[in-house]
């Protein structure tokens, strides 16, 4: 930490500094500049001072130098993070992961047909909401544990491992036993009570990113999770809020290789809230990938016009299926691959 | 809501929305431009099928006539909701009640000479944070329940009523039972499970508004707690996150006067959290009264820099009774004056 | 500035940066942390190599420690600057002054009726556009130089200042002839050349802020005009461009007392802008001044449903006269007053 | 366009509404719904009295329901427009274009170093600054017009097209005489009459997107220029400006498909102002062609530690030479490919 002194400050303002630096166990360098003299504060956490000379007219300014993240950041752990789901996918080791599937679990027919679909078009692990946040509280809200029991079977059925959010503390345990991944969405990112609580339980966690979070924030909201024995954790970019209102949100694609330069958790891409609109998603699914996304996550629905929420940025069936072999054209161009599809795998349609 | 159909749609384009609107018990009334058909939508909630229409080619655009609230609105109720506290402040009332205190709770003795020295000024509730939401989990975290029973002291022995942070639906009959106003923070104002649950329990509320929430989402969030049936409820404008980064936040002063426009709802506004620097509390809270607001909430704290959080926001405890007078001048310029102060009202403070 | 190694940076990389910081003709100052080495370059003016070290990999950040403008900060210049214009009127002298009229010159009409009337009713300058920049080009341009001499015919009748914009160099000369106070529009914030023109012209300047810039690129807007040697510069704020689409544009009302900190520089603030609805001006104009601005800029027209631009925003005659009195009696709370209106000062109404 | 009464509106407030529109030439037709009268607004060009309601107190909302822009629209011309170079090459045809250069022209000697090393590693079109626009006056400000000779120089030698930035009107015939496509930059997105003037000259003519511009204002800027007559338009996604500090802008990735279905024009992306970071170049522009742009903008620099602008943000010469044959891949991976490279058409660099 730097503490920048205004031009003029006395040895007394420099004093009184230094003194109150050092009664916090802290020690200082001195610096003499033209105009400003710097005083870098040296010892471990220099920052528990950090908002100590705010009201310090002789201070101009406290510069953090240091990331306030430690256990996401690439100083702490420079290989990737690799998540291995069950059935052996691994998300973060090099191949493209891709979850599909609907915005909300609105009965059990539409999430069986689409989730047999999306595991037919190549699709490795199926999303579906149970828990719905929704601005209005007049708006479908979910299914609620029903609908958890709901992705359960179509798990069961299909082979495909369910990735679905958790919304609140007390139903962290519901949704832990029934997901193979909890998602924390855009809006409960810093939901720090939330956050702690999927940290102690043992399933992957994926955590989206919010409408107006930096990354830095992002990363210390993972932070909270790690920091409570949980390290499986991935980030979703899902597009933040900006003044362009002709999308839903604005997808920062930079976010990907960013993250990856600071962070060594795996990276999610999320089109379809990234655009907010049906016709975009392809394209800006590519572009993750170019971009060196770990997987994606897609919004899927057998008919998009009936849907119960974001029926605007679903795919049809035939949609998705027509814009994996895309996906997997893109990845072979940056060196990497789609991950081994559990259908091909198993040996084509055989297990339906 | 009105369906805008693309120039050049075929007559058997509008059959086909015309009847999907009317499967869904709506009817329609067609208006043929220059250029494009439009279909207007008639009957009870046609918002139901908003969405049916992003997958059809014909249709260019589907435009929302109505707001999505109701309960908070003025079209709802046209008289101005008024907040009374134990004790019979009135807030939404005409006159202007101050509300200040420390960001977090720290410990008894600085939250006691607080609420005694805002009293004094001129406060007419004690804020004070309890369960503190933090960025980085290496934060002081507030300190939880023990944190409430001081709140709860400080209220006997000053007679301030308390406005106190819940985070989480399990703490909320804590919160509840502590409190004489439940504060939902900014991070929480999407948290929909926090706000159905605050609004079955019967102290008022106030919701600050999210960082990059808009005016609209923002009364959604209050038709959360309405639609439980707490009518209770105030709004917080404390500013909104921005490109600016030369304050903490950009307190959208404008949101004062609109929400007058579209609600019957109180609006309180934070400048502390609004600019983040305690330099520029006292004109922008001079600002938010000239603008016509209900309630300030201020951060105060007797030594800013050792607070263990918001300590660069903070006034000092002279710096905020220096600011009362002034506030109380600029009310009486808008034709209003600060509500009562207790201290006065008892007689104790005449001679000063 | 500072520069901050990478943990782990060898011996060899502080020398190679060191050498480079020295052929540069600066000198450095090492700073051992427990982590990180900080080097701080000192000498005059260390920015010519602040990108000199991002493609070095053992360099981890560059941090600047001082502002990039001079002549506009406070550090410059301790006192305020005050404009005078033609009669004697100061701007930044502690009384408020209010400049009025319609976004664009219509026509000769209805600009002298709009004269005539804001004056009667307080105002102290007159604004409106001949040069108009619109978004579309099938909107109305103004009425270019022929609106300049209406503006001229305007002054000569009320005796009001005139406050007009100008858009592209070559009409700089024009616009400083015919005009008291040259404006700088949103769009033109950082159109360069145009700055430095108006810096070589004799009137003073009203920049207003760009619809996304940060208050440190306003003033370096600002530095180009006053390098120029004009010094009679004063800053607008009208609003800044969010997410929220509820209002025409943010009003950034902290930057009112910002300003004041960081720039000896009068500041102006335009509600009719900044909040793009007529019916939000009066409570962000008397917010305004309860900030501290030093002017305010108002658009003001007869008949707002038949104007050519800014219809929405503008006050009718009768709304603006309401207005005033209100605006006065905030700034007599805040220790200020309207400036003395022409019209009462050569003997009330006689002239009408 | 759709004018929306208040609930409650009188026979006689519709009426008015009604009498106003016809006094415009238009029509109107009447829609009643549950609560609101809706009045669709008929006849040619609906929006000269769009904000004529904005005063009256039965109006709810007026709603704009056709596009603003009408030249730059899809609707105007369903097919894509190619702009093609001196030497046949062709930009939006479906080939993707690199432009690649340094930000400023900064001496004759690196222009030529770098001009001859991105063409051999096969770059189409040599980019460069001459004039620039620069938040500080103390910054480098470009060579001007000596600049301009200096890559009329590089086009000589090594035959590449050359564009670069006219900032001024009165600069404008200079600029189109020494360049093959003339750039407006980001700040002057909206510098309507430079864009009028560009509009008049033969160059084909590349729009920045400006940093808070939304996509509609960006098409209404380059309405401006086709309205001229000049019809070889194209747009470069550079970035917006948003609450994330992390990056210097955030590339708005979604645009290149979004532009894709509004507008015929060619869509160009530069990821060194997109980014701010030479690090996120490479990522984010393979993901610009997996998007589907038409071509690249990319800042190369020789030495980028000793630029005089943008040096961050820049690539050296082999970071660049070996980004080439991945951005050829991708484009491979969505049925693309780049443009035939002018060194290898003329088979000089076959051995390399």
């Amino acid at each position: 930490m730097i503490i920048v002194m205004r031009p003029g400050a006395a040895t007394d303002d420099i004093e009184r500094v230094v003194s109150r630096v050092q009664r916090a166990g802290l020690s200082t360098h001195l610096s003499q500049g033209e105009d400003r003299t710097v005083i870098g504060v040296i010892g471990h956490d220099p920052y528990g001072i950090k908002d100590a000379f705010t009201h310090d007219p002789a201070v101009e300014d406290v510069i953090r130098i240091t990331k306030p993240y430690k256990l996401s950041g690439r100083e702490f752990r420079r290989q990737d993070t690799v998540v291995t789901l069950p059935g052996g996918l691994r998300i973060g080791g090099g191949e493209v992961v891709l979850m599909a599937g609907p915005c909300s679990v609105e009965d059990e027919a539409m999430l069986l047909e689409t989730a047999a679909a999306v595991r037919d078009a190549g699709a490795h692990v199926l999303r579906g909401g149970a828990f719905k946040p929704r601005s209005s509280p007049y708006a479908f809200q979910g299914l609620g544990r029903s609908g958890l029991r709901i992705l359960a079977r179509a798990r069961a059925l299909t082979g495909l491992p369910v990735v679905t959010e958790v919304m609140t503390p007390g139903e962290v345990e519901a949704v832990s036993d029934a997901a193979d991944i909890v998602q924390i969405g855009a809006r409960s990112m810093q939901n720090f009570d939330l956050l702690r609580e999927v940290g102690r339980q043992p399933k992957p966690v994926v955590i989206k990113r919010g409408l107006s979070s930096t990354i830095e924030e992002w990363l210390l909201s993972a932070e909270y999770v790690l920091s409570q024995g949980n390290y499986n954790v991935m980030l979703c970019e899902r597009g933040i809020r900006t003044f362009e209102t002709a999308t839903r949100n604005t997808l920062d694609i930079t976010a990907v290789p960013l993250l990856d330069e600071l962070s060594h958790l795996p990276v999610v891409v999320d089109p379809s809230h990234g655009t907010g609109r049906w016709s975009l998603v392809a394209a800006t699914a590519r572009a993750a990938i170019a971009a060196g996304a770990d997987a994606l996550m897609i919004e899927v629905h057998p008919r998009p016009d009936e849907a119960l929420s974001d029926g605007p940025q679903s795919l049809t069936l035939p949609n998705f299926a027509s814009l994996v072999p895309t996906l997997d054209a893109v990845a072979h161009a940056v060196g990497r691959a789609l991950a081994p599809s559990p259908t091909r795998t198993t040996g084509a349609a055989a297990a339906r």
